[in-house]
């Protein structure tokens, strides 16, 4: 099987392949061919393993993610992940690779799909609240998507929004990156807000005016006890647009205003009717909310694509099981 | 990560070191130091994927196992497997192996400390129906376990009989493989006998007669539809031990005795009370009935001592992630 590092599945795939193999997965999720177990959370010691298998007729795989919280006082990252991808049509292993990296990659072009289709075509704005590996991601693929002009960002660790600036200035040394002093001062400059933390506590603020008009993206909640955003946001949107049934049970974001009375479940909408058109929305005179938690047709089509151009490009390291 | 293929398992470790591993495991799951969330089933268009994830204070990881049915067609083997094997302070992967060799090498195991716990210590006749891969293994570690002089095998597929003579033969030359001609020639000449087929139906004959003093071991049943035991057999024992709370529930070995009233559910014991010695057995006088349908415990122990000894003596691709 061919074992593929985060290098290498950078380097043999662009964002814009990725951003299409994500709306061929929101696609497929609309056509209904494919097979997702939910996913399985292992809980031990306060650490989590999350297991999430996925076949479609074309691809079959699992991504394993294991989150250690502590691992932050020991310098590691919170985060470790393992795709092993199988033959659809015999079950052999054929490619283990990066979870986390491919974990990025894909949440990334999820929030770029989701700024493509609940955003204007010329916002030059971008705010991120949330300023890890998960923030820099979406930063990027709306950078590909939109043609902005100014990044706005904030997180309470200064260390991080500087690591930010760092690799974001890397990849766009023409786009000028602010340090906003607070979400208050990020939402009024930005007019697409991608929250990417894993706060407990919303992280924009509860004001009505500052989030008027605006185009929400959240994607760090995906516990119930996890929360990004305030109640004021569902006195602005009619539709609360999201990636997978799940995100109603899963995310704090859509579990606490559907339990408090916020919003009602009928105005939760797959992305994917946007994807296919059956559903479309006027995003330019209102404000957008889209809520990804993420599901493993992602991870299996993102992974699927890799390994074939990996395959393709002779590149990656060939181990005998 | 390390990367240790089916051959290299083999050369690294020792049959009685899995031995020792598996009692261990025995000895966790008694004593309760561990998290095994129920095993996953995702079925799709006709294959199964088996996702068993693992935790204990000193080891974690997942075993995946695919089993694609028509494979067989293809000449291709029904299960395929991938093990990956986490580090319990941090979730960093250490390595990644064949799962479908570290299922055949735990699973005979399994049946070896079963005989070491079921059976007297001079049994020397042993009767494999089924001689496929696990068949092999199960009379390997038999014969490892026990001063075994003759091999009595079954199986419908002729070539299987024939390869299992070729490859117990290589492993041990002395000691004669016979093909029976049917089950109940089997069970005549046997001792004691593992059963380990895909069998629909009971493929030990339903002949008190024939069963009676003997020391059963059933590995192949993994599902409520499938059934290797007679009915016959719950009218010699008290007793039915079993690996894994989870074989009442997944084995039809199990499951159609208890809804038949066959056997009463107060009559199954776990085999760790024999392990840990908190129960005993007279073996000699007695028929003797072990249920195993495995469980992650087994592989997470076993994975983690061959990637230890891996490790240690230089072998196996160390390949970054």
């Amino acid at each position: 099987m061919l074992c593929i590092n985060s290098k290498q599945m950078h380097s043999v795939v662009s964002y814009g392949e990725i951003i299409d193999k994500i709306e061929e997965a929101f696609r497929i999720q609309q056509n209904g061919h494919f097979s997702m177990p939910d996913r399985i959370h292992a809980d031990y010691k306060g650490n989590t393993l999350l297991l999430m298998p996925c076949f479609t007729p074309a691809a079959m795989g699992t991504k394993m993610v294991s989150l250690f919280p502590k691992n932050v006082n020991k310098g590691l990252p919170r985060l470790y992940g393992e795709m092993i991808l199988n033959d659809a049509e015999t079950g052999e292993p054929l490619a283990l690779m990066n979870g986390a990296e491919l974990t990025a990659i894909r949440t990334g072009a999820v929030g770029g799909v989701g700024v493509k289709y609940t955003t204007p075509a010329d916002i030059s704005v971008l705010g991120i609240i949330g300023t890890g590996i998960q923030g820099i991601s979406q930063a990027v693929y709306t950078t590909m998507i939109r043609p902005i002009k100014k990044i706005v960002i904030f997180d309470r660790d200064q260390k991080s929004m500087e690591q930010f600036e760092k690799n974001y200035s890397e990849k766009f040394p023409e786009i000028p990156v602010k340090k906003a002093d607070s979400a208050e001062n990020l939402a009024e400059i930005s007019e697409v807000i991608i929250t990417a933390t894993n706060s407990l506590t919303p992280v924009l603020p509860d004001v009505k005016d500052l989030l008027k008009g605006k185009h929400i993206i959240g994607i760090g909640s995906y516990k119930p006890d996890m929360r990004e955003f305030p109640e004021a946001l569902f006195k602005l949107t009619q539709t609360i647009f999201i990636d997978t049934e799940l995100a109603k049970k899963e995310s704090g974001d859509l579990t606490v205003p559907l339990q408090k009375g916020w919003m009602d479940e009928k105005q939760v909408v797959p992305l994917g009717k946007l994807v296919t058109g059956e559903v479309n929305i006027d995003h330019s005179s209102q404000t957008t909310l889209f809520k990804s938690v993420g599901m493993a047709l992602f991870d299996l089509l993102t992974a699927d694509y890799i390994y074939k151009k990996a395959k393709q490009k002779k590149i990656g390291t060939e181990v005998d099981l």
